[in-house]
């Protein structure tokens, strides 16, 4: 996802670059997304091994599983691939995934950046607490992978991101906090169990009902791509894993 | 969900009339999105019955149980309502309960028309079962109660529309039409478990990878209302109930 | 199921007089009752299409997916299935499908009378509400669509059957009316949780030992047609789905 | 559940006489049921203990935990209970439950007699080892105990009762027996999922449509017991535990 | 299990004498550990019967589905085999699985010994409670009976041991048990739910922290061979099954 | 866990020797076992931040959320910890949090290192992705995050790690690991539906009854700490986060 605020190391950024000459040419840079499954493993950040490592270490090519072509970028799709480029390093690869159909592109760039980044009652940092909260409940690995490191980023608190990758009772939250994600967590594993009781909850621990509409809005929002990153193998870009450790 | 195609009765335009009427007038339209639990049951168009029935009949007043002040509608949004009122006859709840706030019901309608009403290798009625089998699988009133009625228009099948709310393994689909519901329920039930096989089986029925990511983006975005829904208890317009019986 | 005081529409009375014409011959009118999936769809209630539907309008022919040879019914089954021609304008599927072998319908005519309409301390739309509540959890098609039928008619509320068809939690009840179907709903999910805290919560709204015995009564039959049905593929008459709209 | 071919041992015989001899007085047979917690412990069969057992020994008293009065039985169903007091050397508890109201326990015994002892495809063994396996599935303490120990009598196997109660997949069953069973579980934990493939495995094993009604039927009933018994904490008669080990 | 404190019957204990004769040479009395599935049936205790029974008598014939080499036992474990067929008339089949490796048998005895015998805060008949009632959940064969039979000998109460194998709800135990086994069945069954406010019920009747290792730890361990039995099919001994009845 | 392997950073070692100091006068080690919820946070190895953060610092600070009094190690306890120490350049908190009791500590050791670290037919790695994907099932922190750095170290691949800690189906597995990690996890989740025809899947690709041993070995242990860590809130230590990224 989209998250502007971040620093990435160096290799990443080459990469990134590389992407972004490809980019300026428009449909070359979207190569990246084509299916088949015997994607050839390039040269990857990972240490030197004695022995060949088991498995590809290529993760994110292709970025989906799905054989689609991409568009023409409209102008303003252009301008936010390359500011993503130069803000994180490299365009998140679900940008890439739905680049194949700059409508679809820009109302999911509209949604997003609208529910994420924009003035909220809730931090930033609360919006991908419930992101990364609700996504562990649907072993997302797209999404884990994107918004775990937001979390580190925010919070200045690697383990805080591993937390809620792996289970968000382990980390020690304030009531808030808590309330919080385990009205975002019920909410995605069992939604029609969600009843007045559990709006009560969230308002006695200081939630006004706008702050509801926002959790359930970003609770709600995670289950979509929860379900498309797996129906289309989506897979994150790999920069994503080892930043803010 | 808007769905600009349908004709509703006489009762329920006249009930649209009114709303319309005060929709002129931007913010008293949205009076109706208002938290409390005591809603006072104003006539609806229930068959007259010779004792009292035991719950309220006013079922979709509020429309959700935040109290969130109605924000003054943007043109578009406010030229969309209007046509809406005209041709469905009532302003689809989902959209008054988003008119707290315009940017986000703007990003919603966008994302909404584009998925469910674009141009798609889909049929409108396609997605419109998938809507309703995922909605199934998360036991959304709101859902449930929108889009049953629109597969009852669409297929011109009353009963289909039943199977799906009920169970879609009781409607007598084709292979095709199985395998897409077949994959946008465990898509809803266990994203986790969805890979390569479970897209095999539907390119095997003659799915496209460019249909395989309109399923999988139908299927994941009424996850997303699936829980907002519940999570501020929104309720359905009452006139979807009557609609295509 | 059978359910002698509604009202039912001409054409359905129609369809009716003719199955009850062959049902005093007793044995014709049970050739409904044959397996094999290629029923020819006979013209149903639907209404006019420009395209023809996606799916069969025969919704219930076969009433069950069994080849069984109908039995030839007793002098009181006879009757019965007459009254019920009368007052409902048809014979309930579930009566056909249990008539191959007449001991059998009389055992589940005597219970479910007994159960259903028989003196109570429970209202015939209460125990009509268990019936779908818990017939919603099992998500069974033959039940949800007779019963709902029932409890739209009892309750002269359309929308309280369409909530416990979908969710029962979004019914607005009263505090008795929801601890019983919370008891219902728990038994049939979990029944190996059910203590004497859940007989606790029944007495505190108001229930009686002898009725608890009638809500669990009840809600333990309903998961016997709720096997039976889609072991079958029992399918509900036509004609409920447009009762009491 | 009444089971009228076995032999009781002798303790549990005398202390059927003392019932059956209270039984001859109608009411004060069914003194047993009736609610509160304190059961006075009566000496059970229970071997000598050099320290006081940790939990009461009469776990069968009282018979259910709701307060229900005892009706006067029907001429017929007093002839009942004193026939399965002479072939069982005791009434089973679920007559004595239901025996508050004569015409639903006669509407019980009618059905149950009909579908576990009436003639069928399906032998004696094999619908009780249905019983046990769907009561398995739902944990059911009285079910597991009256049918586990037919199915110990009827098979001359004591350990297949123990595999159908813990476990049916440690059963080493025929392929038949173990479609069947596969089918009754399935059936009992997801009956929304059960469909032709489903019949179909039953008719490869070589059951027809007949067979698949009476699995179909006992599989469904089970359900109704295995909610009933946990909704008023019915207990099984204490002699059950030790037949045919 | 290794349970040293119980009385078997006569035909047990001569089987167990003829093990042991081959024990003394070490490899041949593990030859009972040999995968296949057509293991002889050997004459066992089943009752006399007429006609022949449908499933194979010798139930536990091979020990294990796997086809394993056994090991010569160290002295200490050839020792341990000895005083296990004295004191119990047999050597537990868990034993004879595990010794086809001595190490390892030599650690899985180590860890159970000091588990489920050693000096600790619970008795080990609360051990033996909280090691049905994990099985239970987790439906496993071997440790039900196994374990089954130890709650029936240490508690002199053969129901205690049908209860907690078949739904430990319906025990009557105090409050100190039933939070005991609570905590150990939520372990099992969502082991990442359980937290502090789980920890405090357990306090709150009495346990200290050391006891709420003991439960933990014990709930924990039986998660292990509920695993390893039936992924490799382990049988229990046939003699557990008629033990303190 | 003790994965004596494995190289680690500067400051985790330097940590680790304070530790060991403590470490020799044995007793005064263990204080960091205690329980009490308000740890003061430690400046730790986390960045420097200009805002506070949201959550303590010191994750593993206590151990477990016991008040366990320490043991004094046995000498060959002593050289154990001293061992990981030097290696690992800290103890590891499982084996801290055993350190109340010497006897268990022992046993726990020796099955560990039997079976993750002895001789066998599959590799550490191998073992270690056992490990993490079954405690991803059973969402377990504290393994996840051991198991999770030792899978990122064996196999150099540190996306690896990620994948089976996030959804392991993800990982671009070979069949013959793919095969293994299927078993581990239905095992798992669910083991009573684990029967021949799970075992024959892992003979097909390849692997021997003695393998299948040790998987179902592996995944069944696993499902011990996983129950340990939870039911005692037990922290792996701060270290493992950072390691092999």
């Amino acid at each position: 996802m989209p998250n502007t605020n971040n620093k990435t190391n160096k290799s990443a950024k080459a990469a990134g670059k590389t992407i972004l000459a490809k980019a300026s040419k428009d449909v070359p840079m979207l190569r990246a997304i084509k299916g088949g499954k015997a994607a050839p493993p390039k040269p990857g950040p990972a240490k030197p091994a004695v022995k060949p490592p088991p498995v590809a270490v290529a993760d994110d090519v292709p970025v989906i599983a799905l054989n689609l072509v991409p568009a023409k970028l409209s102008p303003a799709m252009a301008a936010y691939f390359k500011k993503c480029q130069v803000k994180l390093g490299f365009v998140p690869n679900v940008l890439l995934a739905y680049a194949f159909d700059v409508a679809k592109l820009e109302t999911f760039v509209a949604m997003y950046n609208d529910l994420m980044l924009g003035d909220s009652g809730l931090s930033k940092l609360e919006r991908e607490m419930i992101a990364v909260a609700v996504s562990s409940q649907n072993r997302c690995y797209y999404c884990l992978t994107a918004h775990g490191a937001a979390v580190r980023q925010y919070s200045a608190n690697p383990l805080l991101g591993e937390h809620l990758v792996m289970n968000y009772r382990v980390a020690r939250l304030n009531k808030r906090q808590r309330a919080m994600l385990d009205f975002a967590v019920k909410l995605t594993a069992s939604p029609w169990s969600v009843e007045e009781g559990d709006r009560e909850r969230l308002r006695r621990v200081g939630f006004t009902d706008r702050h509801i509409w926002v959790i359930s809005a970003v609770a709600g929002f995670f289950n979509m791509p929860n379900r498309a990153a797996p129906a289309t193998d989506m897979r994150p870009n790999t920069a994503y894993h080892g930043q803010a450790r």
